[in-house]
């Protein structure tokens, strides 16, 4: 299979978006076998292939931070609170992530899959080709294990990649309120050993905030973690700076998620442990944060940024990475090739995967084909979905 | 015709939404015949129907306030800006609204419509039955005249109403630089003149603003308008208050758009003309705009609020009304039954038309079908489309 007559943003990083014009790419059995200026495409792969009438070609994109499986809806609590009603009025209302949690518990695993499909498809529509999937709305043992289910669920029924996140410590639920470290202990790692002994968790995840659990308690989830050989990640510093970022640097995390109120030392110790930043403008947006993440100590210290919905139905019902790259740009000042970079290579890099975000030989041929000239587009329009076509593991 | 089964949004404004739950709406020949609740349904317009199985009806949406047609790209310019390029720097380049005069000006009529209806085709996929676009990006008189003709053909290419308005005060090209008066009465003012005649302008609009037109500058626009019987509505009070929004009331305008630094008494002046205010989240989004438009006094003076993309290559290069509705309540706390509105009866409103924006007997059947279980939740979500089906003139 060849593409040529392309514009291509190979992300590799040896110069701007590693564009190539006038460019080529041949792949055969999934992956990629070569890529470059169509007038130096080898002979062994040469074909009459497809005109991409100047087309532009990304890597499919990466949306490495979500929580698109839940049960419920909160619009309700969103139209309340828009007409002037107090977070504790919509609270005694059952509104809040307690809403979301009783809802998640009731929910048939069908159901959740069925609801989690809308939003998958929306990724998906956009060129979308793996997708990050938090478990944390169950908040006990089997809830944790049916969203991780739903999860896994997901990749069987479209041609799509998850990488799932056991976020057992996302909240402390009602039954152990004022009793964190109790939670963690009779709730959290019980459910974390299951989950790695089901093959469930890719990935482990916590939610590190003064209104949720702090350094302390997350560090034994970390501490199991490890001893169950699975990578580590960290909702830090998205409210105030309470150390969460260092405590993932320490353990050597895939990613440090949120940081708004993540300071310069932050930034070193996420370049120290080679930890990719993940940015969430969408929460940033909806919940009218003011406090900005320190891009420029990102940057300085070489720490990889990457972007994401963090689609979730209280602070972040957002489903469009697109979108969430022109408010990387517009909120962030981050430019449109960090923010191209943020959704393909550096997301990638946050999911632990080395096989796709970028257009290379050995790489898997999961690549999108773009009704635009230039890779900057893709971050200037706003609510504009230009995939031309998606191909997924050699295929569409 | 009979949609069954259904939650309907009818926005006639009695109580909230208009809600209709176990709604039907029956229509013919294009109109709607009757809607209310099922169990209501007159035997005359009993017949099967379709099983809308719970599903939200709205008006169709309207976007009134667009300028869908230009030509050329601005992504670049976007690009050098977030690269840290000056506004300066950018304008050496041949940066800002002169490239895309200069740009629109060699575009060819049939490049242009191409173009424009990419975007009108992203408004149409979520639900949009009527765009209004303006001219303003030629400013000399064939172009003006060119951009109108591009607006009439995108209605002429799809199922959508368009409704034109002429704005050849937008800005003053380079060759009658610091010579604003002359280019109205040489170019502006002849541009209105011929457009009328050909019969391309629904309306007249003008850009009331320090660096655009004065209200010296604009009265004479308007007071051609007058006497050729066309209606008014101004970009007013976007970056400053300078009196646009009361010079529109004295016109009787149909809107005053943008309007983030008018005041109470300029709330007042549109409560007595009876004009639309409308909302343009989109600009104050992309020009990190913090000045919020007098929502509250809007509201105490009862002025109707529109909500429109704004959608233009410069400063709101948005072309989803959804993503519009969200942002209005999100960045301007306007109520998701407001943003709805916003998008189909005082959207019409601000258009002059009162056959549409609201789902009334006689009026035409422009219908949205979601896949939502409640209105709220089209503000709600941000980046996904929960269109199910589009009707225009009773079919689709
Ligand atoms: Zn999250
Ligand atoms: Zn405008």
């Amino acid at each position: 299979m060849l593409l040529r007559n392309a514009t291509i943003a190979t992300m590799t990083g040896d110069r701007a978006y590693g564009l190539i014009e006038a460019g080529a790419v041949s792949f055969a059995d999934g992956k990629i076998r070569w890529v470059g200026p169509e007038s130096d495409l080898p002979a062994e792969f040469a074909e009459t292939g497809e005109d991409m009438e100047g087309r532009l070609i990304t890597p499919a994109l990466i949306d490495c931070h979500t929580h698109i499986v839940f049960g419920g809806d909160r619009a309700g609590e969103f139209e309340m609170r828009l007409n002037g009603a107090s977070y504790e009025e919509v609270a005694r209302a059952g509104g809040g992530i307690v809403s979301t949690v009783t809802a998640t518990r009731e929910t048939s695993e069908d159901d959740l899959l069925a609801d989690a499909l809308t939003r998958a498809d929306a990724l998906i529509a956009e060129g979308v080709s793996v997708i990050e999937i938090k478990s944390g709305y169950g908040l006990d043992v089997d809830t944790e294990l049916k969203m991780l289910r739903v999860a896994r669920r997901v990749a069987a029924s479209r041609d799509v990649r998850v990488k799932t996140s056991f976020l057992g410590a996302h909240a402390v639920p009602a039954e152990y309120k004022g009793r964190n470290a109790d939670y963690i202990a009779e709730v959290c790692l019980p459910a974390l050993e299951q989950a790695a002994e089901e093959g469930l968790a890719d990935a482990v995840d916590g939610f590190c905030e003064g209104i949720a659990f702090s350094v302390e308690e997350i560090e034994p989830v970390f501490a199991k973690a490890k001893e169950l050989g699975l990578p580590v990640k960290l909702h830090a510093e998205q409210l105030s700076n309470i150390g969460g970022t260092k405590l993932a640097a320490k353990y050597g995390a895939l990613s440090a998620d949120h940081v708004e109120y993540a300071d310069e030392s932050d930034a070193q110790a996420l370049a120290g442990s080679g930890s990719v930043a993940v940015i969430l403008p969408g929460a940033f947006y909806t919940l009218h944060e003011t406090q900005l993440p320190p891009i420029e100590a990102f940057r300085k210290h070489g720490v990889p940024m990457a972007l994401a919905t963090d689609c979730n139905p209280g602070s972040s019902p957002l489903a469009s990475l697109l979108l969430t790259m022109n408010m990387g740009c517009t909120l962030f000042r981050m430019t449109p090739e960090e923010a191209l970079a943020g959704v393909t290579s550096h997301a990638a890099q946050a999911l632990g995967l080395d096989d796709t975000g970028v257009i290379a030989p050995g790489n898997r041929a999961d690549l999108a084909v773009w009704d635009v000239a230039q890779p900057a587009e893709l971050a200037y329009r706003i609510g504009f979905n230009p995939l031309n076509r998606r191909i997924f593991g050699g295929e569409g």
